[in-house]
């Protein structure tokens, strides 16, 4: 498996964007996003991504040269219209606005509705703990999974994330799906040809399968915690594509083949300014005492450490900051490809 | 099992606490909610924790007189000290400071510390519902479960809460711990002196058992979803006990008799007017399409009905104000109990 650096990556990544006619910056932050996650092991997130957001271009399923219209900018909330835009545009967008409005009334929170894939989205809540504030985010999608003892698809992973700012410890950062697994990590296994753990989706009739194509085509991933992971992902619905006045539960489109279907999502950003509450450098204390009681607990039998939200993902971003990102063959093949098709010189290293 | 009216047993429960000192409206305030508990089917914090709050009083662990303090109250956040209060009476209040607030901002949020026990969670968003708000709710307490894959107890069963007003539907309410279960039902089974499902807890080496009693004085709750309800117990963690600054994590006093020991808590509640996003009939509309959707799924095999996160407490407490409120043998010869300790009538109809 070829080990790449990240900034190749990103110039690569970044250079197909614009040579697809997108700004400048928004091709630097698209690869910006999708090369952290790569560098964080979020690979169902990364690059895995660029030959699809190529397709949705091509097929006028992302809109390069969108016209992102803000519906309204008061001093704690705004609402953007996307207009089919790169999700991870409109999203760093959308998150800096809540950090800002946060800073001046202590919380914001911020809509986002009609973008395309926003990418990792912990990245966003990173963003607020990077600036010293607590930030969360939120965001529906395609229609894959019934509701809890349903069988009829009817909301998408609808992923959640959290982040924290500590002082001398990494921050807190949660990234999650409210389904037991992503389903990028379905077609990372299908791209890979790995079968599933049997925890992971239904078949078509509702049975556990450990084929992550029957899953993709014909079944449905399992929620975390059963009902309660439906639960949270009906809030997540409701704060992203309700509040947004985007479109929210059936009324999505399927996808099952990302890059040549539509995919639109909406979503949710909030950012709370600790300093409204307390000194700044106190809360950031106060998550450093957290973070080490959590890491003081004593392993139960087997386990080799106990890992706070993130943590495994900043271990894992050091390492490959310093060693380089693994690609696998196909996403290294797919990268080959669409810097061929685009015209963008294929050099990583 | 007697049943018992929801009037005669609010009257009952508030008497109790009136007697034992508490202001008239507090100790209604404090019926009210638990009550509501009962009513929902949430017995674990409906009148079996009346005995409780009154021995905690007895023994000075709740201040049923307290000079609850504003430490902030800016236009979109407040911070409330508690000293000890009814969690019950501050929760309520801080809720409505949130929407207050949130009606003029868009979005609000205020902390509270050092209360006690706060009882049903989702009664402080369902108060956001009902004023056509979205409400979110969370609250850390008593270190009671290790971190995923410890075994040294960090964190409480952390739950949260949410929910968003419909119009014709009722509301979504969602009301969860991160834990399996609640804290209550291991409880409420070791009164009632019924083995627990052997998904819900560890025994004292980190093994499941269906043994109440051993799982909650020497074993622990299992998280739901495994690390994900973890990480959920992180962010509520940080959100309550951090940002309130109240004592949070390990700095919690554990707590295994209720009523016997301190019970110490923190909170975190918000609320949202989506009349800021849009005209508030249309949003409610949109939460009717969503509830709708989620109803409409075709069932999986083997399922009677597809239910809505609350749905099935809508449907308990449509019932039970009919029917009236079972109580246990045992709650009920607790309130006859304190009611003769504490002079009041003991009138349950």
């Amino acid at each position: 498996m070829p080990r790449v650096g990240p900034e190749s990556l990103r110039a690569l990544i970044a250079g197909v964007f614009a040579a697809m006619g997108a700004p400048g910056d928004d091709a630097d932050t698209v690869a910006e996003v999708l090369v952290e996650a790569d560098l964080r092991g979020v690979e169902s997130h990364g690059s895995t991504r660029v030959a699809g957001y190529v397709s949705m271009i091509r097929l006028g399923l992302l809109n390069p040269t969108p016209k992102v219209e803000i519906l309204r900018d008061l001093p704690s909330i705004a609402m953007l219209e996307g207009d089919r835009a790169f999700g991870i545009v409109v999203a760093k967008r959308a998150m800096r606005m809540a950090m800002d409005k946060a800073g001046r009334a202590g919380i914001a929170c911020v809509t986002v509705r009609n973008v395309t894939h926003t990418g990792m989205i912990g990245f966003y809540p990173m963003m607020a703990a990077r600036g010293g504030l607590i930030g969360l985010a939120m965001n529906n999608g395609p229609k894959i999974l019934p509701p809890f003892g349903g069988r009829t698809p009817t909301l998408a992973t609808n992923p959640f994330a959290a982040a924290f700012p500590a002082d001398r410890e990494d921050p807190i950062v949660l990234d999650m799906a409210t389904s037991v697994v992503a389903g990028g990590k379905l077609r990372l296994a299908a791209k890979k040809g790995v079968p599933i753990p049997l925890e992971w989706a239904l078949d078509r009739h509702g049975v556990p399968t450990t084929d992550p194509e029957e899953a993709i085509f014909h079944g449905f991933l399992q929620w975390a915690g059963g009902y309660k992971g439906f639960g949270i992902a009906t809030v997540v619905e409701a704060l992203s594509g309700v509040l947004s006045g985007g479109l929210f539960g059936t009324d999505v489109s399927a996808m099952k083949a990302f890059g040549r279907e539509p995919l639109v999502t909406s979503a949710f950003y909030l950012a709370i300014d600790p300093e409204h509450f307390m000194p700044r450098q106190e809360f950031r204390q106060r998550i450093d005492r957290l973070v080490r009681q959590i890491k003081a607990s004593e392993r139960a039998a087997g386990v080799e450490a106990v890992f706070v939200a993130g943590e495994i993902e900043f271990r894992r971003r050091a390492e490959r900051a310093r060693d380089g990102i693994p690609l696998s063959d196909v996403v290294y093949e797919e990268l080959r490809t669409v810097a061929r098709e685009t015209g963008v010189e294929f050099h990583l290293a």
